[in-house]
C-alpha cells in the first residue's frame, strides 16, 4: 500500500532520499562548524509517531478504499515536496496541511474514478510522482475544499512496450528513473534523462514539470524526448498520436508539458530512446577569471560540438566541492557517443576553452579526472548534506534560472550581490552564494545558485523566504526566468505571474476552466485557485 | 501600397512566385504530352482586369484608409494561397470569395487599430504573410461576417536588432526569407531556415504554421529557432521573454507556434541565429530496393551523425527529377558545419548507407554531384511546373506527413496503393504517385508525396478533392499526421479533427474564446467558427 513497499530500503518521509543515507549527527555538527552562531547539536530526525496529524476528513467509497491510504506515514510523507522549506517544516513537526488521504491508483480506471469521486465531493486532488518538488508543487495550501487527496502515481509503473524499430517505449507515468533504465537496459537502450532527482522522481513528474536532465546540450529536456502522452482530465481522457514530428496546429503535448498537474493527470507516455553510449571522455579546465570562463562556455555552446557535459563551477562552487581552490573557476567537459569515438571532439573542446584563457588539467591517458570526480560525488550527496545542515538550522537552498549570453555577466554579479546583501541583512552575517551552469544553449546559459548561511533556530523559514524574495526580485530585474527546470509550483508564483505574457495567462486560465471546471486539480499551482 | 511594390519583378497574383518565371505555353503542352487525354493548349494566365470581383462591402475609417487597399490586384492576389486548388480556381476566374479589402499595417498600432475596427464591425480578419499557404490557410470561407479583411504583414518587415553575443535577432513578422538572410549576412549569421517557399513566405507565416526548413535533422523547424515572440490578440498584446530555455509552466510560445492566425497576429520575434556554414560536402547513394533505402535512412537518423541533408527519393521521384532511372531510389546526403571539416562525417554516412545495400555515386574529388544537382534544380522549379501543368488541366499536387519507423513500410505501400486507386477511379487512368523523405528523426521520417494525373478541364477541383480525401483517409488509417509542415488551414480539418486529442481540442476552443471572443480571426482554421 505504501509507495516504498517495493524496496528493502526505506525512504525518508521528511528529508531527501533514503533514510539510511541520513548524515550522522556528528557530521552535521562538523559541517555546521564552518558557519558562525549555529547550535551545537542537530535537530533530531522527526518521528512519524510524534506527529499531530489532523483527523482525515474524507471517507472514500468502498470501491476505491483498497487503493486509498490514510496511514500517518503516507499522509506525512505526502504533505510536502523536498525543498529546504519543506524539510525545515517537517523537522519542526509542522504537518497540519497533510492530505486527508493518499491514493495509489493501479489503473487509469482508478484515476478516472478518483477524479469523479473528488469532483462530486469538493475534494482537491494533488497529482504526485515521487514528491521531489522543490517549489511547493505537491503541497495543498488553501481552505476552500472539503478535503485533500494526494494522488500518488507510483503504482502505475513499468515499461509497457519497446518499439525497437522506432527506438521508443511506452512507459507508465509512475515509473521511477532507475526502474526506467533497468527495464530499458536489456534492450540496449536508455532514456538518457538524468535529473539530479533521478532516483526519486518519475516520468510523469518529469513531464508535468518539463524536467531537465544531467546533460548540458542537445536532447536533455524531457520535452524533446516525448513522442506522445496520455492524459486524464476531469472532463475526459485523451492521447496524442505517436509522431516523430507534426505541424498540425499548436503541439498538444506542449500544452500538458509543464502543466504541473493543474490540467490533468499524465498516465503514460511514449518516449524517444537512445542507444547506450559506448564512447565517453571528460576533462576539466580551470580559469583564473570567471568572465573568461563564461566566455569560454559561450564559445563552446556556439561551436556545434554539443558536449554531453559542460558544467561551469564558479570559484565558490569549485572550492565547496573540492574541484579547485584559490579562487579558480572549473569547467567540466564531457563528450559521449553510442557510435563514434569522441576523443578528438574532446580535444577540440579543450582547445576552445584554452583559447579563452583556460588551463586544462594535466593528466596521463586513463588516469581519472579527480576534479570532475570530486564534483560528481559532491553533487550526488548534496541533498543529504543539505538536510544535515538544515538540522543544524543552517540555510542551504538552491535556485536556478536561464538568461541570454548578453546578460549573464550582469546577472551573475547582481544576483550574488543582491542575495548576499539579503543574507547579511536577514541573518546578520554573510553567507556563501555559489553558482554553476547546469545547461548551456547557443543563446544563453542556465545558472544554478546555491545559498548557504547560518539561520536562527525557529526562524529558518522566515529568513529563507526573505532571501528567496530578494533572489526572485533580482532575477526579475534582469529578465531571467523564474525557473529553468525546477518548475513554478506555488513558491515561484510571484515571479512567474510577472514573467508570463498576459495573453498566455488568459489562455491558461481559459484552458484550466475548460478541462478542470471545478478547479480541483492542484489548486494554486501556476494560476490562482478558483 | 501593394506588397509587390518594393521589387522590380512582379509576383504572379494567381500562381506561384514571379510572373516572369511562368512556364511558356509550348513547354506546358510538352510537359502534358506525357499524360493521356489532356487538352492541346494551356488555359491562359488569367488577367486581373477580366475578373468579376464582388463590390467591396467595407469602408475603413479615415484613420486607417492609407494602409488599406481595395485595388482589384490586391484583392485578387489575397483571395487564396498557392495550393493546386487555389491555382485552378484562379485560372478559371473564380475569385468570388476575394477579401473586401487588404490592409498593410506599418506598425503594431496599425494592427491593434485594425483589430479594434474589425471587432466593432463584424469583420473577419485573415492574417497574411506572403500567401504561400497550400492548405486553405488564408482564404475566408463563410457568410457570417459583414466583410473580410486580409491583413498583409509585409510592410512590417526588417531585422530590427542583432545580438551578436547571444547570436539572436529581433525580426518583424512580415519579413520575407531572402530579406532576413540579406540583412543577417553582413553580421556573419544566418537563420538557416529554408522552407521550399523561402522566397515567398515570411517569418510570421513560418511561426504561425510551424514551418520546417530544408535541413533534414536537428535545428530545422522554426519552433526550435524561436527565442521569444510578440503577439497582438483581440484582447491585448503580449511578449514572451527572451530566454534560451525555461521550465516555467507550459511554453507560451508553443501555444502561438502553429496557431495559424486564429489566436492573434504575430508582429515580431527574437530568433536564434547560426554562424554561416564554411564546410559543406554532399554525396548520393542509389538503392535497388526501396525497403533497403528506408532501412539505410533509419540507420542514418539513429546514428547521431546529424546530416544537414538526408533526402530519400523513391524510384518515381528520382526518375522524375532526373536523379536516377530504372527503378532506383536515391539518397541525397549532405553535411555542413560553420566550424569543423565535414568530410569524415560524410564518409561515415556513406559507409552506413552502403552497409544497407546502397551504391555510392563514384566521382572524383571536386567533381559536382550531378544527381544531387539535378534533383535540387527540379525541386526549385517544381512549383512553376505545377502551375504549367495545372494550365493543361493536369492534377499536380503534394501532401506530406510523418510517422514512426515501425509503420513506414506499410504506410508507403498503402498510400501509393490507396491514392493510386483513387486516381484511377476518379480520372479513369493511372497517375504517378511519388514520394520523398524531407525530414528524418530518430523515431521516424516525414514522407512527402507528389500526385500527377490527367484531369478533365472544368473538373480538376472535384477530381483532386476526391483524391485528396482518399489520401487523408489513408494517412488516418495508419495514424500518420495530417501534416508535417504544411499546416492544417481549412483543407486539412477533417484529418486534423480526428487526430488531435479531445482534451486539447477543448483547450484550444477555450483559448480561442478567451483571446478572440468575437471569433473574427481566421474563422474556420483549426476549429469551427463560432
Amino acid at each position: 500500500m505504501t509507495a516504498a513497499g517495493a524496496s528493502a530500503r526505506t525512504r525518508s518521509w521528511w528529508g531527501w532520499g533514503w533514510s539510511d543515507e541520513m548524515v550522522p549527527d556528528a557530521e552535521c555538527a562538523a559541517l555546521a562548524s564552518q558557519l558562525p552562531g549555529l547550535p551545537e547539536r542537530p535537530l533530531p530526525a522527526p518521528d512519524v509517531d510524534d506527529l499531530q496529524l489532523p483527523e482525515p476528513r474524507l471517507t472514500p467509497p468502498a470501491s476505491l478504499a483498497q487503493v486509498v491510504s490514510m496511514l500517518p506515514l503516507d499522509r506525512a510523507s505526502h504533505t510536502y515536496g523536498k525543498a529546504y522549506r519543506d524539510v525545515v517544516r517537517a523537522l519542526h513537526g509542522g504537518v497540519a496541511a497533510a492530505p486527508d488521504a493518499v491514493a495509489f491508483p493501479n489503473t487509469e480506471a482508478d484515476v478516472v474514478a478518483m477524479l469523479d469521486w473528488a469532483g462530486s465531493n469538493n475534494v482537491a486532488v494533488v497529482p504526485y510522482g515521487a514528491g521531489s518538488s522543490v517549489v511547493g508543487g505537491v503541497e495543498y495550501r488553501g481552505d476552500t475544499h472539503a478535503g485533500v487527496l494526494s494522488l500518488d502515481m507510483s503504482a502505475m509503473d513499468g515499461v509497457l512496450e519497446v518499439d525497437t524499430t522506432s527506438r521508443a517505449a511506452r512507459i507508465q507515468a509512475g515509473t521511477y528513473g532507475p526502474a526506467i533504465e533497468d527495464q530499458l537496459r536489456p534492450h540496449g537502450y536508455t532514456l538518457r534523462h538524468f535529473p539530479q532527482s533521478f532516483e526519486f522522481s518519475t516520468l510523469g513528474g518529469w513531464l508535468a514539470t518539463r524536467a531537465g536532465g544531467h546533460y548540458a546540450t542537445l536532447y536533455t529536456h524531457i520535452d524533446d524526448l516525448t513522442e506522445s502522452m496520455r492524459v486524464v482530465t476531469p472532463v475526459g481522457a485523451g492521447e496524442s498520436w505517436r509522431l516523430p514530428g507534426s505541424g498540425a496546429g499548436p503541439s498538444p503535448d506542449r500544452m500538458f508539458l509543464g502543466s504541473e498537474g493543474i490540467l490533468g493527470v499524465i498516465t503514460e507516455a511514449w518516449v524517444r530512446l537512445q542507444d547506450r553510449p559506448q564512447h565517453k571522455a571528460s576533462a576539466t579546465v580551470r580559469f583564473d577569471d570567471i568572465t573568461d570562463a563564461m566566455a569560454a562556455v559561450r564559445a563552446v555552446s556556439q561551436s556545434g560540438l554539443h558536449p554531453a557535459n559542460c558544467r561551469l563551477l564558479d570559484p565558490g562552487e569549485a572550492a565547496l566541492s573540492g574541484a579547485a581552490e584559490g579562487g579558480e573557476s572549473v569547467l567540466v567537459l564531457g563528450v559521449e557517443s553510442a557510435h563514434h569515438p569522441v576523443d578528438s571532439r574532446l580535444e577540440e573542446l579543450v582547445t576552445l576553452a584554452a583559447d579563452h584563457g583556460g588551463k586544462p588539467n594535466e593528466r596521463a591517458a586513463g588516469e581519472p579526472d579527480t576534479a570532475a570526480d570530486a564534483w560528481r560525488s559532491a553533487f550526488l550527496r548534496m541533498p543529504y548534506l543539505r538536510d544535515g545542515l538544515a538540522r543544524m538550522s543552517a540555510i542551504v537552498e538552491t535556485f536556478e534560472t536561464a538568461c541570454t549570453w548578453d546578460r549573464i555577466d550582469a546577472l551573475y554579479q547582481a544576483v550574488r550581490a543582491d542575495v548576499g546583501a539579503a543574507v547579511e541583512q536577514v541573518t546578520g552575517a554573510p553567507g556563501m552564494i555559489n553558482c554553476r551552469f547546469t545547461h548551456v544553449y547557443p543563446d544563453g546559459p542556465a545558472p544554478y545558485f546555491t545559498v548557504i548561511a547560518a539561520a536562527k533556530r525557529g526562524q529558518e523559514l522566515a529568513m529563507w523566504d526573505d532571501i528567496k524574495a530578494a533572489a526572485m526580485e533580482s532575477l526579475h530585474r534582469h529578465r531571467a526566468t523564474i525557473t529553468h527546470h525546477h518548475a513554478v509550483g506555488r513558491d515561484h508564483r510571484p515571479g512567474y505571474d510577472r514573467q508570463r505574457p498576459e495573453p498566455f495567462a488568459t489562455a491558461l486560465r481559459a484552458t484550466k476552466a475548460a478541462l478542470d471546471p471545478l478547479g480541483m486539480l492542484n489548486p494554486g499551482v501556476l494560476i490562482d485557485p478558483r
